[in-house]
């Protein structure tokens, strides 16, 4: 499958080479192709810089937004919240229509400091997911993935035997059931993916944020997930 | 232990007899009490009035807020999110100061439909355990248990053998600590009661609430928790 990751940070990097391992055809796109190629700069948590990390992943293309768009027959939001709906008019809404965009993507607000908040229009009455959605109504927004780290997403099975839970939500059934396929090739269960309903339940999903950072600075790092036990 | 419930409603009931078969002595506060002896109109949720729950559980005694509130060796506050602040200025600073105030509430605000959303100005850049803190610094408040159902609160084996978790967060560590010995009397393991640090961390566990809500519609009752897996 030709799998479009807009955005080139490391949940973008994670997603593209576990989609190459898996046999895909992955390019990702970035605002400028000639800036991201030459960015060596570590980041924030020492990971690599995307040169090192491209040289090691030579498989994945790197292209504009609108070329990556134009280029998936699936996309994945992995841009940050606040640059996610710029990102989204650069990929280009003729590129998007009629196809699936998994938006992983949380509206975090780091301009007031640490710990984050979420970016206010986007919570509690609205959700990136719907802003989303409602910006490209012709695009099927399946809201998936943001409630972990990408460690995590992509081989679920790193921790207690894969036996936690991804919150998978949008309008289109179809689509839901077609990203489902594709997170149980990253290793998910199907009973471990919640469907929640409706794109609105994306206010849900990225209200957990808050209490995600601070259950990581407890445990000390991403390595965890919620399950939902009854 | 001399205990205060703030609060006559389900959640109310549940901790009420709870406290009263581990042996404490226990005081619901209420703002009108004649009003809440008489009230024999079932809950939304098809429980028994206030009458018949009385009836059957003579040992809780009824009194106003600040009558509870001057009782009580600990306080509960189980008011609904948008009476809080009243009900506890009811309840007298002078009556809880020097107190632990266990905040199970959540601002929930129905006043736009349902699912109701979070109070606003008590969301992402505040909390209701926050804005209690906040209005009264002499009292010790410990947010607790407020991201469960009732029946899980007081009886956490019923589920999964109890293998799930509560968090907890609060300015004043020796106040956690009673607060985890109170929910280790309910079947709480200790290992199981995650300290997420201050009272700002109530925003993470409140900002819960519209995720719960969407998983309990899913589950289709709330016995059900969620569990931290590494």
């Amino acid at each position: 499958m030709k799998i479009a990751i807009l955005g080139t940070g490391t949940v973008g990097q994670t997603l593209a080479a576990r989609f190459v391992g898996l046999g895909h055809e992955v390019m990702m796109g970035t605002r400028n192709v000639a800036e991201t190629s030459a960015r060596n700069t570590r980041d924030n948590y020492g990971g690599p810089s995307f040169v090192e990390w491209h040289a090691g992943n030579k498989q994945v293309k790197l292209g504009t937004f609108d070329q990556a768009a134009a280029f998936g027959e699936i996309l994945f939001n992995v841009t940050q919240g606040h640059h996610t709906l710029r990102a989204l008019q650069l990929a280009g809404e003729v590129n998007m229509n009629g196809k699936i965009l998994v938006d992983v993507s949380n509206p975090l607000d780091f301009s007031k400091g640490m710990p984050p908040i979420l970016i206010p229009e986007l919570c509690n009455t609205n959700s990136l997911g719907e802003e989303i959605q409602r910006t490209f109504p012709g695009v099927k927004v399946v809201k998936a993935l943001n409630t972990m780290w990408c460690g995590i997403m992509v081989n679920p099975g790193m921790i207690s035997g894969g036996d936690h839970h991804a919150f998978i939500c949008g309008n289109d059934e179809k689509a839901k059931s077609q990203v489902t396929k594709l997170l149980e090739q990253f290793g998910w269960k199907a009973e471990n993916i919640i469907d929640l309903g409706d794109i609105t339940a994306a206010r849900g999903t990225e209200m957990l944020l808050p209490v995600w950072l601070r259950i990581m600075g407890k445990v000390g790092n991403g390595a965890f997930n919620l399950k939902v036990v009854k």
